[in-house]
């Protein structure tokens, strides 16, 4: 079965709509969310909302992440044909920007990505910036 | 923003198509892949097949689940209507059935789900069962 080129695979991560980020609580469990995101170069952002659904639960990635910014990211398609299947993996240290450019820069991206946070929500979340360090991907098909 | 009951949690998450696994790395760090599976109670099954893109990564999963049970895994919703958006993560200990009953189980279930499963493909690789601990799930409706 074949591989993705790092560049296909982070060609179709990017083209994802939704991501699913998984961090290391500070008790050893992997802690899995679904997230929002976008790519630039070999850089993830993704922000803490007040759009979609939260919880006290919801700042669970950002404790994580300052206690242990590694971090993996996977967008995958699935279908019960499964020759169409794929899916990326994004490897990768997190910082966590409560303002400044780079908050800026997610902001931007996010908002032309996704037309529901043209409105109001973004105001107080901080970004959440990933440094992928390897893009892997498999598809069915090559 | 509503949490979901655990049993509609459970009940949304066992009619999803694809979940993510996450498992920690021997070096600490979070590793994810796609998986099709079957919920029975609150226990999920999962198996190693050879009909889905593997590589040596394929066995991460395993290798990682025997230096460190606790797993999470995720079962998500994503439309751009974000009044439609859902998730349910399921968080327990996996332990790994190379045979016997579990397996014998766990490759049922998966075939009365999966048509693919039911021709070949699934005589080599173990299986993989998660103790669910928790159900925890979010909708952006009630």
């Amino acid at each position: 079965m074949p591989a993705l080129e790092p560049d296909e695979a982070r060609r179709r991560f990017a083209a994802a709509r939704v991501a699913r980020l998984a961090t290391i609580a500070p008790d050893g469990r992997p802690h899995l969310v679904p997230i929002t995101f976008a790519v630039e170069g070999d850089r993830i952002y993704s922000i803490v909302d007040d759009v979609k659904p939260k919880s006290s639960q919801s700042l669970a990635r950002v404790r994580n992440i300052v206690a242990n910014p590694r971090v993996s990211l996977l967008a995958d398609e699935y279908s019960d044909n499964w020759q169409r299947l794929w899916w990326v993996r994004a490897d990768g240290t997190a910082t966590i920007a409560p303002g400044g450019p780079e908050r800026e820069r997610a902001i931007g991206l996010l908002q032309s990505r996704y037309p529901p946070y043209r409105g109001a929500g973004l105001e107080s979340g901080p970004a959440l910036i990933v440094e992928v360090e390897r893009w892997i991907g498999w598809s069915a098909r090559s």
